[in-house]
């Protein structure tokens, strides 16, 4: 999908949500666990609720490698199902890759093309060999980790060198990069006061920001720091969303949230004129 | 496997030699092709051709997940196999995860328990939360991705503050999340002038070091510079030993090298007067 495109979306849906499916066997409804597949029928139920709310769905792998062969083709059937039913929506596979050269190119492949999402994580940590990879497929976007929602993002993305932070240095490093135009990145929603800052060093490129909702990060504060004249942000929601309720009524129940946030992003979207 | 145990291997063995499986469906040899599963059938015949020269495997998971199923299939034959044939080679998951919180514990539980392997690399950027929930588990490892073998090592893991680069920040403060006893640390052979100066901040741990031969890493720096009391040094090889032929001759090769290389890792290890 082109970033504008992408734009395009975010403008009719009057919605920058992405709603993240980090499904847990635990956690979906009793009533699906008979199912022959639950992972995927939970996720059909949640993508059929919330698609008119969100622009982007992004699957945490994790949670799918977690069961094995079963989570496989779980994400598998969701790519397809998203492709074949919501070719509109943006989908990222939260996979936080890293790893050099020809094993990079390998994920990158598996993702894009055999899975055909529009969109990877990947850390930094090993640079730039590790990130290239992903940046060589036309349409096609590396989500770089920046500065994460969690509290051991301090042990090391904001240690200081030559005036930089870690996280500081890894945007200005990576837009040197060979199709850093196709570089997004990764800050979470429990640093906002960083975004200000963040948007100087790259004024134009769309950031995901997880954090939102229950890992308490401010919609609100994210949306007047981080949003540029194509919008620029993409902000998910997991839990808040997906295990809104735990019983039958679990897909009203996530629509709900994703208007509730829908709604308040379109005020943002007003407000700084891109409606 | 506890450390007392790998030591003692590394003693029988006269070897610290570590097996990379990187299985390449355009690498193996031909006639394996047309086999129901390949991949396992070419790491099968690897193993059994070099498990008496070698103390541990290291499947490399972005080979494995490239190929979606299959590869996933495969991956949990080879792990059965070898805890059912060789349970005293130490498995190595490289994975390169790093993830948060639940998310890394789910990716904790799927290598440890679900394929029982006795260690996984995880990278270091997101911090404590995310290689934390890796060191929960008794007899099983983390390893830390500090100092890796490719270029793209420099754009951030030399970057120095306080008197400190990154990579050493990284030893530092992991020492002390709960758990480091059961830390190891990926440290790349073309990065041997380093290690001298990394075994004056952790003497104990064992290095994980790839970069040997492909890579051009030098096994005698390393071994000089790395080698302690517990051996300490993990050494491996990947393309080296497995694609040595890719021919029918393919194990027969795979041994000699893992055989020389033995040979030589012997070599340090008494004038080091650990045999």
């Amino acid at each position: 999908m082109t970033q504008e495109h992408l734009f395009e979306q975010i403008k009719i849906k009057r919605s920058f949500l992405c709603v993240g499916l980090d499904i847990d066997l635990e956690k979906i409804p009793s009533h699906l666990i008979s199912l022959e597949d639950p992972i995927f029928a939970f996720a059909k139920e949640i993508i059929d609720a919330t698609h008119s709310y969100a622009v982007a769905y992004k699957p945490n792998l994790a949670f799918f490698e977690s069961y094995g062969v079963q989570g496989w083709n779980a994400f598998d059937k969701i790519t397809k199902y998203l492709n074949q039913n919501y070719p509109d929506h943006f989908i990222i596979a939260d996979a936080k890759r890293g790893d050099i050269g020809n094993t990079a190119s390998r994920y990158a492949k598996a993702f894009f093309e055999t899975y055909d999402v529009d969109a990877v994580t990947v850390a930094p940590y090993m640079g730039k060999d590790a990130v290239e990879p992903f940046l060589d497929f036309n349409n096609k976007y590396a989500i770089l980790l920046t500065l994460t929602s969690n509290p051991g993002a301090f042990d090391f993305q904001f240690t200081e060198s030559e005036g930089l932070k870690l996280y500081e240095r890894v945007l200005k490093t990576s837009q040197g990069w060979n199709g850093a135009e196709r570089l997004m990145y990764v800050v979470g929603a429990t640093k906002a006061s960083a975004i200000a800052s963040i948007r100087k060093i790259i004024p134009n490129a769309f950031l995901l920001v997880p954090g939102v909702g229950a890992q308490g990060g401010s919609l609100e504060t994210v949306a007047h720091a981080g949003l540029n004249q194509q919008c620029g942000l993409l902000v998910n929601s997991s839990r808040g969303i997906i295990y809104k309720s735990q019983d039958k009524d679990f897909a009203e129940a996530a629509k709900n949230e994703a208007k509730k946030l829908q709604e308040e992003m379109a005020l943002y979207l007003s407000q700084k004129g891109l409606l």
